[in-house]
């Protein structure tokens, strides 16, 4: 969707510095520079912390066989960092990360006059002929990708995010700018009518706490992301997905935003305690890899998450975690009309309402 | 390497049409309009032809189990078409391609005078203040992925091709471009110094036969192109690699991509008659398949042919052939040091001389 121009612009002027591994999570990545506990970035980063807590300790549950989730965390010379966490060949998961990240960065002045909105001509010097310095930025989110053995359990994907550009250093009244991106979808190999229309569902129902056109319009600008164009086909059956969204009372954004993130274990974990003991064989196996190729592909060639942070230099490990363990890429393979198989394409070039 | 700015730009300004399948190839993709069958652009095309036959055959008795090339002929509304060779799930491969294209297009002026060096706005208008058309433009290439299933032998990758834009339709004075690109490079997921040796001298001497400058020069285009930047690691143990080449007699580059071209068999054959059968263990398969992974993040991030055709609706099937059928990501995977699997991420981060 066209909407996201600023946080892109955001993304593509910055170059991140190469991170430090650290022995244990700070209690806050937040600098004490005025951004108290009561700070929009303050609550953000402790749903965000809270939400990877949750969830994480979820998944362990549901897998059931005492995998754990392996927790790596590393800061930035230039404060923030991050902490990311992977269950790795579980009973029930195959690959699950959960990564959050604090990270802060300064843009060149043109890139935060564009974020703004102005013309770069009328922006280039100050009506005083004073040209601005570089802009401060924060960037606050949590992400994961969680991919379950079985292949009639999908895969599920969320993230969400926060962005703050501060004043310019040396125009300390110059107005700041803040937005919240983010989004849940579902990738199963198999339709399974039930788990689908549960999922939606409950995207339906944070979105409709807040604004009755919040879950048409983000259902949409989902199913218009996570499309594959060279297959002219969807990545799954997608779910909610939003960006650079600042035109609410901020207030009520964060609310969303943390409703959305605490929507995902009612979204996922019926589902995937449903399906996890499903028995299959080895066609189910070998569909599923080839879905998995189709992830990969998404992510590799189109996600904007992915290819900004392979572009600047982010911590790639936790960038890549969301590639499945395995993957298949079989040549010319067209799942024969009316098969299982053949349903779950077609619903993948032709988005469906579900609910 | 920044020497084939003109292919990107010819490239970057095509859209290719959609392809129609023909039930079998015909004699020659050219169209009767004077190039003859001495022209340059004929003799390669029946040069990547040959070779594309002898390649199959060859890999079909080193396959040894019966498994035959499936072949997939399809042309383009707007001329040309293509022959892609495929042998699946083979003794000894588990995926091989093997793919010529002849194709036609159109290139707006302004990329023609780009590609030509001069300035658009010196070009803008000819002297007369006429304004020049389209130009036309000729491609033809062979292009090949080989992945066999023994860890213990490499993928390999080579890819000839040929361009020639012709002169503008309403300009027959005008003068006509060529180049020719191409390489061939090996993918081990193990070191064996003699396989390695040998694919590189076989490299050499098809070089040395035209120039002693071209060995040194494609062997280190070839180290810089398959670079995984994000990795900060090479693809494989490299080969040679050249593009937009030009400033030679034409006849002797013709010769040089012809006898590059031929040299693909010996360089390759000897290597898997003495891998195809050596023991190998879960372990050395999963190194495989890790090392598959990275193959699959070049082609789909940095590939200029992947992502150029992916982007310009190329057929799909016939560029993403390249990608292995089966691939893997673990999780923070670094090998121990001084074992093989570290030795051959070693020889990637620092590209040695073999030979």
């Amino acid at each position: 969707p066209r909407r996201s121009s600023r946080a892109l612009r955001v993304r593509a002027s910055v170059a991140i510095e190469k991170e430090t591994p650290e022995s244990e999570p700070p209690p806050t990545f937040l600098r004490e520079d005025g951004h108290g506990s009561g700070s929009v970035r303050a609550r953000f980063e402790a749903m965000i912390r809270r939400v990877q807590g949750e969830v994480c300790a979820a998944l362990e549950e549901a897998d059931g066989g005492g995998a754990r989730f392996v927790e790596d965390v590393w800061s930035r010379p230039g404060g923030g960092g991050g902490i990311s966490r992977v269950l790795q060949d579980g009973r029930v998961f195959e690959k699950a990360g959960v990564n959050v990240s604090v990270v802060y960065g300064v843009m060149p002045p043109d890139a935060y006059r564009a974020a703004k909105g102005e013309a770069a001509k009328n922006g280039a010097a100050a009506a005083d002929g004073h040209k601005p310095g570089p802009v401060p930025f924060f960037a606050a989110g949590i992400s994961s990708v969680l991919h379950p053995k079985n292949p009639f359990a999908p895969t599920l994907h969320f993230n969400y995010r926060y962005f703050e550009t501060d004043a310019p250093k040396d125009a300390p009244g110059a107005p700041r700018q803040w937005w919240f991106g983010g989004g849940t979808d579902l990738t199963p190999s198999y339709i399974i009518e039930e788990d689908v229309k549960h999922f939606h569902s409950v995207q339906k129902q944070a979105c409709d706490k807040f604004d009755p056109s919040f879950h048409p319009r983000f259902k949409k600008w989902c199913d218009d992301y996570f499309y594959i164009k060279h297959r002219n086909e969807r990545r799954g059956l997608g779910g909610i997905f939003f960006d650079d969204l600042n035109d609410y009372d901020q207030e009520m954004l964060l609310n969303f935003a943390t409703e959305c993130a605490d929507s995902v274990l009612p979204a996922y974990i019926p589902i995937i305690e449903r399906r996890k003991n499903t028995p299959f064989n080895e066609e189910h196996r070998a569909w599923q890899q080839l879905r998995r190729g189709r992830y990969v592909e998404f992510n590799l060639v189109y996600d904007r998450g992915t290819t900004f942070g392979l572009k600047t230099g982010g911590r790639i490990e936790s960038i890549l975690v969301s590639l499945p363990l395995t993957a298949r890429w079989q040549y010319d393979h067209k799942p024969e009309e009316g098969t299982e198989e053949w349903k779950l394409l077609e619903a993948c070039i032709n988005p469906k309402d579900w609910i």
